[in-house]
């Protein structure tokens, strides 16, 4: 894509308001634009990297068996009633809206209900279990205060994610391979090195919860890390029971800020006893599904990932979710340069390497700001100067790393 | 994918009070599941189907040059007052809701504010024109009565398009790629013979304005086609002048039903003055930026397409856009019966080909009435009967023919 296509320009600085570095950074490098607190919009590039941290998601969950569908974000009050989910009082961050015939209908803030309820047109037998489906959605919540940037919006990318089981066992089974798909789409954003399973305090259903916790000093939540074991404890369960039980040694454990990632929930029977999500088991009994819920945020994800891969530069992000993989840079309006740079363009288009082409009429230093603050993870460059070498100047954004490479090697390069 | 992984079951009736055949055969099908009137969620069939849709358009579009982007849902009343289009006199179908703070908010019920509002953070010279730039997203209308089912819903998912260009010159250059990439769209969704562009009245900008209607004699839209120029007049505009003007003979001319599938509003400034969307021109001047808008609702679509391309067992969708090519189904429990559907399965997912496998313990009438119901273009049987023959039987849901082919036919058949 030539980059005159894209509208957007960079800029010096971030609104005056905006103090969360992940927005600040994506605002200044034209990736999300600011509606209001708490509420973005996505720019061309930004809408790329949801897409891409999408795909990858949607990847690890279809191998491990999971079925996409799309929840509507409307809302009937009439099911939330049924979990005494509607009142201002228990869940003071819906965004409600009306009919004209003045039933409020409410805004999607979380799932659970909706896929419930669609679920007892479907499910009537223990053969019908168990059925795991998910959702990438908008979800929106009325923040008191928005201060997070896209880490904690009042409008929000999610993928929420529902188990449905016919008992704890057939939960517990899933929830293993649970743990690898989620580990794999850590990695494969490039936060797999400081992600770990964190032990959470439970609910009314199970002792603990589970989380993964991002590592980085510059977040709120304390948690004790056995770097070896690779598993961790969340600071509000931590005491010598717990440690006993999880196997783990005191001495052994170092602490560390984070921030929470991802969590599952043992819902059990919250909402299929209220919503009469039931099956008939073996025996012909009647039997409440036993549910799990697995939800992340995909912007917030994105939130996390800028904050942590960024530079006084800009932002750095891996290969596997940037917009780009190369940013193709030409000097000056020579014809010779010109012609070289788009058949470097032609070149790598033909092998699906995708190049965002700046085409634009800059001066270097401007196109060289640019091109850190946006943070691709290759930059192509060519001027008068490396044509007269015969060569192409590589850099990589994260190692800063300069190197200069011929046009014959830039299909081993990038493939 | 098994469709045993697929929780949806087929129902033998609509739920009472769904009035529209579209949705009455979706949620047969197990394409939606209706939350509320004119509310629909998007089970896994429905999902895809609506996937390839939208990826059709999206191909299309980034063929002209169309950048995608992705505007926020929740929108700023500020931006609305300023071109008044807040208040209920004004705009009868917004869902609005609000802020804990008291400011109200509206969820989009169309994109013009937003995009028009993004962009006056990036364009300020004709250098920067034109732009094109595209969403799909969620759209909400607060409809007093929503009984047409997906085609005309209280949410519905649809493509925002809108170009930004220096003067009507330019605006127009760029309507006629927009016809042909339309007309494409049309075509590869399986509507392309009876789906004509009408002239239709226009507005305070322009004579006419354009849409494209699809014919069938259970619309309410007339319309006069000359059926050799492929072109149509609506009704509303229909008079010698008019005939006159575009250059057709009346006496050629044949009155239609017809539906609208998409239409071409020519915006010039009415929204790019009152939100201060300029820009310099050449000679260093401020001008307002001429708009367009070519929306498109992907549900409607969709919704149009059921509502013609079906009989009386179920839905008949063009290969294009079905959920899956090939429905392969397996009569029994006999083991070589299982093994040959297996084989056949492996093949079929090695070329590429989306299959749906009913591997469900059914009796074959069901399976039957089932596939019909679903509407796949191919359906394979493996029986006793075929292995005896060594043979597969292939089924054209479309034309119903049936013909048995062996197994190394597949691939000739498919690719």
């Amino acid at each position: 894509m030539k980059q005159s296509q894209l509208f957007t320009k960079t800029r010096k600085e971030a609104p005056a308001g905006e103090q969360s570095k992940n927005a600040q950074l994506l605002i200044r490098a034209g990736y999300i634009f600011k509606e209001m607190a708490g509420i973005y919009s996505y720019l061309p590039l930004g809408l790329r990297v949801l897409k891409n941290i999408e795909n990858i998601i949607r990847e690890e969950m279809n191998a491990v068996g999971w079925v996409e569908m799309q929840t509507s974000t409307l809302q009937n009050k009439d099911t939330r009633e049924k979990t005494n989910r509607r009142s201002d009082e228990i869940v003071d961050t819906w965004f409600k809206t009306e009919l004209k015939s003045w039933w409020q209908l409410g805004l999607s803030f979380t799932n659970e209900e909706a896929f419930a309820h669609i679920l007892t047109d479907y499910v009537s037998s223990y053969k019908d279990l168990p059925i795991y489906l998910y959702d990438f959605k908008n979800i929106f919540r009325n923040e008191a205060r928005a201060k997070s940037g896209i880490m904690r919006g009042r409008e929000f990318y999610w993928k929420a994610l529902y188990s449905f089981s016919k008992d704890e066992a057939q939960h517990q089974e899933f929830y293993e391979k649970m743990k690898i798909a989620y580990q794999n789409v850590f990695t494969r954003v490039g936060l797999g090195d400081q992600t770990f399973l964190t032990f959470a305090s439970g609910g009314t259903f199970s002792e603990f919860s589970h989380e993964f916790q991002t590592l980085a000093d510059i977040w709120e939540d304390t948690i004790y890390l056995d770097e070896v074991k690779k598993i961790a404890i969340n600071k509000e369960v931590f005491n010598d029971e717990v440690l006993y039980k999880l196997g783990l040694d005191k001495s052994k454990l170092v602490e560390k800020k984070a921030v929470e990632v991802w969590n599952i929930f043992t819902l059990a029977d919250k909402f299929s006893k209220p919503l009469k999500l039931t099956y008939k088991d073996e025996n012909g009994a009647d039997q409440d599904v036993f549910m799990g819920s697995y939800g992340i945020g995909i912007s917030r994800l994105l939130g996390v990932i800028v904050e942590l891969l960024s530079d006084g530069k800009g932002i750095i992000l891996p290969d596997s979710i940037a917009p780009f993989k190369v940013h193709l840079l030409s000097l000056g309006t020579d014809e010779v340069v010109l012609t070289e740079t788009q058949k470097i363009y032609q070149e790598l288009e033909s092998l699906w390497i995708e190049v965002l082409r700046d085409d634009r009429d800059f001066r270097a230093g401007e196109k060289f700001a640019d091109s850190d603050l946006i943070g691709i993870p290759y930059r192509i460059l060519v001027s008068p100067k490396t044509l007269e070498s015969g060569k192409l100047e590589l850099k990589n954004r994260k190692t800063g790393e300069v190197k200069m490479i011929e046009f014959g090697e830039l299909r081993n390069t990038f493939i």
